[in-house]
């Protein structure tokens, strides 16, 4: 149903988001997606770069703008899609981050749950509000959003604008992510490669003559993951968060007595619990974290005083695992915080690599009547492609000032 | 202390916060200092422009890089102040904030104590990490940065560059919440600001040549008060969270059994309990009323559900208290709840005039030898400070969609 | 007859200029519409602010898209509409400014010639390219295009939104020249006026929620009036020009062997030169101004070395006349080009008034089913009609500097 | 001599141009420099990007504000130059620019001299205000300035700050190019590279954590070559230009009785004629170009309309310079103005290289004590050394459309 007049939300990056369809509004208001206000768009990344505090919530909206105006402003996808299909494309980019839980991709590392995942059983739960939402508007499109978002729908072109490698979800939130941070890094040119979009036998391609743009946007995508996305100190803040999460998880099962704020295993077990779920956020993370402060626990209080001051761990680089876990060996660690603050992480290639090339996910370049992938006209993608493998080992240890400061506490 | 190289936090508002004391340093390590990344710098005004998440640790490192560059950049300013007062000031404007509770202006209608005593009583209390770190640096700071923010120190200058009509505070905060809300009406133009600026006899003062910029900056904050700091919508949220308190409070004082989840009343009673008071934030608050969801109340629980899902009260203008409370007597509502909501509200001309002139607080224009009071020269500041009181009143009450949805759930 | 397709041109205002007629694109690429790529917008601005090089093309452009923005994103507009109409509107938005003479307001002053008169003269002259243009687009589309122009058509709606104190012509240029100077001043939400427009009675009007957004467009210009388009350096360099216009028309006159570059009194003399006029830019004029530094005339060559050298009277404020000629009167001047520097000038109220109100010429803002003048609820725009008439008078006279320079080179 | 307080002149690129030195306010005033306001620093690119109609005056005044702020804001610079070298660098970077003749490029390539020999014989001149401004501050200071532009004096780290890969004048012209052309592409962290930039024996180098923020400059210059420097059309017109001047000049010495209005040959001749060439711009270029519209010649007149009307060139690719040609020799030309127009054209690699490396011209990254090239330490930098050398042939040939205008007017 759409709406008596078109509402506007302020937003920086994208002027106004637009909402013409009553569905859209409604899903805004919805329990389950207002509470992206209380996840963090970048997690541990905002102890790094003290702005940028936005939340999941504005993400989300941005990525449902850009659907909006990619099916409205682009002729070739406004004529390639059914009322129906609009509809069921724009709930699934305004919905599509609704299971991360709190700091987004610890949680993850800790319930070995995918957010994805989650996202779909929220809205396939019949008890959620998104549900009896999307139900009211058309009883069969709750499970066509989650279709979509499965990659299972039978409109690869909807499948595409929300989640590939040019997708509405990396476009809205490099802009919004370079805007918050204050950096220019990932600053692309939006306007021009919304101009180039094209679709062809079904999918989503760019006119040969946006290549340049779509390589600035590769770029981006570069500099964003080295200089933001993958920061160091980022890094080593999410890993103390992990290590409370397990170390906390332990104290429970021996302490049973104990009465946790919220049941941080909850997706662990049989079953989804939407109402466990969603009191999951960062919010009720770190108050959990500033109660078990007062825990009589050697490694669990020290770690928790040092999340909520910002005692980050200090990190250099090293060869290999072996390297760096020799590294550890030789530093006098007396107390068991200090050890447990020590870790070799690897930085993943996938994660940052800033283009990548498979036979069902590439950049389409429309020439002529065929696409051909974009690292067969494109210099620069073709290096990034060819780029050794850019994976990265880093040891973490005791700032030798904060922890004897913590300890003479 | 100064430290061996200048440490820099990138700030998408002033490009970098620049840091070269030791003192500086170490208190945002703080955990008092810290605590602000719980505490949303705009409050409820989130609801309305999704992006304004920002909190009141980065408007704080904002203020102090504002008043750093006026120490250093504006040279009669570098030359009134020594090398203490310097260093006090900076604390003063990093500081300047720490006694804000939870969406801060509500919790001071709560707790009837104003966030600035709040400030003060940290920075004094030895147990407070902030007391330690000023000790460590001179054992006079604490009480001289104190002093400065009590206007009771010997600097009238450093008093306002951090409190007066043309402070740090202000300037940072139109900057920064012009931004983050993606509004363009806070909007000035700082770097000629910074360069009109002068001392006359102890005193901050405009070059004339500056009057026009600060007619500009006056102007941005009248329209960011109207546009954004007193939206009605806003008001309305916050307006719920007063509700909320209350009546929780109520209820605990009735439920004595009930196990709070913090200690709201800390600040009410005797004393100044720290870390009580370090638990009270945004987040905390929040976690809260989740929990108070499953209350056997009829008014907390389903106030708790609405400001979780963001169901705001409906409002509308009317003349004075009577005619709002005329227009709710009006209503049938027949739940306690749906009463709860109601209320006439008065917005105090105090807050959002632009500009006034007292003895001691204005914006004083240097014209030859002598300051005078920025009216005499401006017709715009004049015009403003004829402007017919702008009180106005509003009545809130219950929204027919939400409220019925909340009875039928 | 509509474009094949729709063609852009970049813009860094308005991101891109949207063309979709034909006759719009042939117009762009005519020899009149093309010369304005010579007449600098801000004429001695330049001088001041280094980076105002910007023409009356990218201005005009953006007026143009200013005008189709509104047709086709303001619903009201694009129903009041017809086709023709559209078009008509559309063409005058973008020839509005084709009569302006090299340096604009100087010319006038020098011609005694209105340019809007001579934008009309262009589009009605059967030989101009501009006028064979909208011809074969209709043939009554020059003169109704001129109707618009002249507030006589049978449309005070395309009348209101091309020219008003809220057109699409003071639109543009604010947000234009505050960005080519790089001050701030300028700015306004365009975006939020865009969404309040409204018709009512065949008039274009604001939605009363859009009064604020109204009140920081009227500032902008304010400020721009004085920061920039009253420049005082600005306005002397122009009277430079001014001065030399006069002057080499008297040489002429005396010395009829002289060949002149450009007939620069083309538009005296009866009947409209098009050919003449086409040849009539900033360019041609600085051209002749550099072939006369060689003249042997005490007057005309070192004010045409002072122009090019952009050696600038000095100036001071006066009370009147008479203060600004006594002034004038005790300075020891012995050299003609000294004695033709001085001058006493007034800046005309009318020009630099933010706004002001007449029957036929006010922002309405939509009160209900009727419209009000703006200051009828605006305390800004009350507050700046009743400000006491900024009359300025300002002495020019040689600065010491550069005089002394020129006499002994 | 410092002035008495520092001026400032606003800039959109820089916030403020700051001057403290006498010799630099009288530089900026002097004829020469004072003549860059009618050189535009893009050229034909204004024909395609029609906001990018800033000068080599305003680029100009941006290399000095950024080799002032390297100066004082970077340690290791300020305390590598004396005070003399500071003076002698800043003079060097202001007037870099000064031999540009009219197009820029165009303009070289029919007088076969390179702007830079131009701009050192301006310096030495004794006649020109240049050099009598330098020697009045220091008789050495001329040949100093020259020496640096010449790569031939005492202080590299001088000559590279202004003339490198990663000097003042590329980082001032990509910011300053994609602010009025209204392109993001040119965008990179210039605060950030201020803050990386580092002296090594002698040489600027970068701090090894600022590699990204230099890849991410060196894409800039990427895209800026792609897409706006090497623009098709704005070659096109280039082209167009230089056929009129190639033309112009065979005319000029067939009829001897005609007059120019100035000498364009100036140059060729023997000696340097500081006063023809101070009044060769585009300024008078066009001019000519607007008189030569009436010559009897059936090249010169049509190309001179089609130039003044911005009527291009078609253009298409082709693999060499037979393809182009034989593409030529296919089409039906009757007219001598139809051939001018015929051109194959190639994009020299040279040009567009974002990055290459010799050993005296590279990037050098500071490794613990000792400098690297940036390609061994950046994978970006390496692939863009290895692309493929981007060689691009094009044909030019005169489009159906505005060729039929032409011929029937």
């Amino acid at each position: 149903m759409k709406l008596a007049q078109t509402r506007v939300l302020r937003d920086p990056i994208h002027g106004y988001i637009h909402i013409d369809q009553q569905v859209i509004w409604d899903l805004i208001d919805s329990k389950e997606f207002q509470r992206l206000r209380r996840i963090h768009q970048l997690g541990g990344v905002s102890m790094v770069y003290h702005c940028a505090e936005h939340t999941r919530f504005s993400h989300s909206l941005g990525v449902y703008e850009l659907a909006r105006r990619m099916m409205s402003e682009v002729d070739e996808i406004a004529q390639s899609l059914s009322a129906k299909q609009k509809i069921a494309g724009l709930c699934a980019a305004l919905l599509h981050d609704l299971g991360h839980g709190p700091f987004s991709h610890c949680f993850e590392r800790f319930s070995h749950i995918h957010h994805e995942d989650l996202t779909k059983a929220i809205i396939l739960d019949p008890k959620s509000e998104v549900h009896q939402i999307l139900d009211q508007e058309d009883l069969d499109l709750a499970q066509y959003v989650v279709d979509i978002l499965n990659h299972q729908s039978d409109c690869p072109l909807l499948e595409e604008m929300i989640s590939s490698q040019l997708d509405c979800d990396r476009m809205d939130y490099l802009l919004r992510d370079a805007y918050m941070t204050g950096t220019t890094y990932g600053k692309f040119d939006l306007e021009r490669i919304l101009r180039v979009l094209r679709v062809q036998d079904g999918h989503l391609c760019v006119k040969r003559s946006g290549t340049h743009a779509v390589e600035d946007y590769i770029m981006a995508r570069y500099q964003m993951y080295w200089q933001v996305y993958l920061h160091p100190d980022a890094a080593g803040y999410e890993s103390m968060i992990l290590t409370f999460l397990n170390a906390f998880q332990n104290y429970c099962a021996k302490h049973s007595e104990y009465v946790r704020l919220y049941d941080f295993e909850c997706l662990h077990q049989d079953g989804f619990d939407l109402k466990a779920f969603n009191r999951l956020d960062d919010f009720s993370l770190l108050m959990q974290i500033e109660k078990a402060q007062d825990l009589d626990d050697e490694v669990i209080a020290p770690l928790c005083k040092a999340i909520l001051s910002r005692r980050l761990p200090d990190w250099k680089s090293c060869q290999n695992k072996e390297e760096g876990e020799k590294w550890i060996s030789k530093l006098t660690l007396t107390h068991p915080f200090e050890q447990a603050l020590c870790q070799v992480m690897k930085t993943e290639a996938g994660e940052y690599r800033p283009y990548f090339e498979s036979e069902h996910n590439q950049i389409r370049i429309l020439d002529g009547d065929t696409c051909i992938p974009l690292s067969q006209c494109s210099d620069v993608a073709q290096a990034l492609l060819n780029m050794k493998n850019p994976k990265q080992w880093r040891v973490y240890f005791p700032k030798q000032r904060f922890f004897t400061q913590e300890k003479t506490a």
